[in-house]
């Protein structure tokens, strides 16, 4: 279990939050509240489903269909033996062609993710891979598609009678990863998927019962504030949290900027850094800029690594020895704190996120802790968080601009 | 040569800028602009320089001695034979580990840099690497110095007899990439650092000579407007500029979050995104969001990598039919121009940079081009560009909370 502490005053009607949010799970608005309740059935079929021995998954998603897996992988890999994933993601020449280095095709598993279907840079890699590989569409037990049912892309799947896992319809990609989105690669992969979503499953239920009132104190300061402090920073003490940053800045930007009702422009701006190397990038904006950010820090309390600064002197840089005999897990939280004390310090509304060990069910609470308190933030400044309509209109001048 | 388009009005007063900024250089209040004048005898040194034989680099530095290096060393590094560089650079325990698991200490340089030569990150993941290699320091050839000239770190290496390179004084970390701190780890591993430099001593001739007025019209609509719009999002369509935008953080971020001389919060706040995988992330907020941002689109015009979307249509997929026979490099940047436009459309101030290709020439013009930018911005802003002043409470604290 995580522990959560705000540092900053934020009155709040807890009970009309959860109130709005249990009437989205009722009338089925969002769908991301009932998956890790239905992730049972979904690990019971991959289990019960015998696959062709691989050693490498080729992973062809972008956005929603691959940050909450990547966030997984990265922050679990060093405590569990898992297979490789590779991810074709963004379709950048030299990506996809270091990408075709690393691919064992014979080995892989490909899995093709896509909630519409179509997402363009997703099938022209798949449709690169296939080239590449001289890859056997037909009954190939190597290829699984996971996509909404009746999508463009299920019906892909039937032609070919490959194996596809559907998307419920009313979760949205940045909102899937507890489906089979990421279930799949992640069990696939041979990570623990039910400590992952025991993990968010508690969570979910702490906050409905009323026992996790600072998350919707949190959202109730965010949206107070939004005209004011219209920027998240999330600064993660961990290298292994980088990508779970990415998939929070997916969650919250493309959640929270729209419009209300009224048609006014409404947005929270994410910003993700990494402790303690940006403190040398971005401290002294939060210091000495303007007051217009609220900054979350997030540590793990234990790596379970010992690696310890030793006891040694150099000449001329005794300075630096009061860090001596430390280990560099109470370096960087140390770092952590004295960093949030400074930025509070000049009024910067701050709070902290303690994970106490990486595990799976840590990361699967975090990932549905960000997810309410996004639902619990538009529900306040009175926004869908579910939709995305500004992102049409680049995809229609991509199909004008080409022949 | 880069192409640097603004796509909106910008009306401004070149001269000045340049004039002030050319009293910034004859004042010595920062020496970056020399930086390129300054590289050749450093090059002539290193070139006269017999070191032992060495594969790989292990450089120890952070923010403004590690950030530069790695921006253009990620860049470059598809196109050249480089020796292998591992950063020590965040200090968590598990990269130090990863890092040591990678490091051949027989056959690596170690390369230390700190301006201050006390970053207690830095010295500390020094620290532990004597430990872990058993590393003599007494007349080591392989490992280097690069320090402020009578800083503790030069003291350090004169005790035993180190090989130090001086960072010019007037030099700060996040501009001294073209200085020692840069040039002598990209010069060993063998990427053509002349080239590098060349870029940019064209560049900085050609705006001085007020050849390149849209730099400073960016400044004027960047500090005319830095209340209204306080963000400048940068989006890369290219992986490999990835490094580079934690570098244009950096910059950014810390040159421009400053107190003015009467004691305003001023500040521009630094988004850095890459494309088109982050239009999956952060263009919808940018779409319907508050109008609070401006966007740099970054091209690369010519990957010199002909991967092509296969002609296959796929049933049920004819609708992503549209790009196929495209090479990816077309495609990514057919999308980087769609969004621009599509974000353009709804009031976004946007700008693009074209790169016509992958060269050493063409990052050191972007390198020198962002640092002029920075510098044109904080003059016409009143503050000063060139110090960090916010960053000492936090160290002072976690000096405190230290035994």
């Amino acid at each position: 279990m995580n522990s959560y502490q705000l540092f900053f005053e934020a009155p709040c009607d807890q009970k009309s939050i959860i109130e709005s949010l249990q009437k989205e799970w009722q009338e089925g608005s969002s769908g991301y509240y009932d998956l890790p309740q239905k992730a049972a059935s979904l690990i019971e079929r991959l289990e019960s489903e015998t696959f062709p021995s691989f050693s490498q998954i080729a992973l062809f998603g972008i956005g929603g269909s691959s940050l909450g897996t990547k966030a997984i992988d990265t922050f679990l890999r060093c405590k569990h033996t898992a297979k490789e994933i590779l991810y074709f993601e963004n379709p950048t020449p030299l990506g996809i062609k270091s990408n075709f280095e690393k691919l064992r095709s014979d080995e892989a598993l490909f899995i093709l993710i896509s909630k519409s279907g179509t997402t363009i840079e997703t099938i022209a890699q798949f449709k690169a891979t296939i080239a590449h590989c001289d890859l056997a569409l037909q009954n190939n037990p190597r290829i699984l598609v996971i996509s909404d049912e009746n999508s463009p892309l299920h019906d892909f799947a039937k032609t070919f009678n490959l194996r596809f896992y559907p998307i419920p319809a009313n979760v949205g990609g940045r909102f899937s990863v507890l489906s089979s989105v990421g279930i799949v690669p992640l069990y696939l992969a041979g990570y623990p998927v039910r400590d992952i979503v025991d993990g968010a499953a508690l969570f979910l239920q702490k906050f409905f019962a009323g026992n996790a009132p600072h998350l919707a104190q949190k959202a109730c300061f965010y949206a107070k504030n939004h005209t004011s402090v219209p920027m998240n920073v999330l600064l993660s003490y961990a290298d292994i949290l980088m990508h779970f940053n990415e998939w929070y800045v997916q969650l919250w930007g493309e959640s929270l900027g729209k419009k209300d009702r009224r048609g006014n422009r409404i947005g929270l701006t994410p910003i993700a850094h990494r402790g303690p190397v940006d403190q040398h990038s971005f401290l002294q904006l939060l210091m000495e800029g303007p007051l217009d950010k609220s900054v979350t820090f997030i540590k793990i309390e234990n790596f379970q690594e010992d690696l310890t600064i030793p006891e040694i002197s150099l000449p001329h840089l005794e300075k630096t020895d009061f860090v001596n005999g430390l280990t560099f897990n109470r370096l960087i939280n140390e770092e952590c704190m004295a960093t949030l004390e400074a930025v509070q310090s000049v009024g910067v509304p701050v709070d902290l996120i303690t994970l106490e060990k990486i595990t799976p069910q840590n990361i699967g609470e975090l990932i549905i802790y960000y997810e309410l308190l996004t639902s619990a933030t538009a529900s306040l400044l009175g926004i869908n968080a579910y939709d995305q309509p500004g992102v049409e209109l680049g995809k229609q001048i991509l199909k004008k601009r080409l022949p």
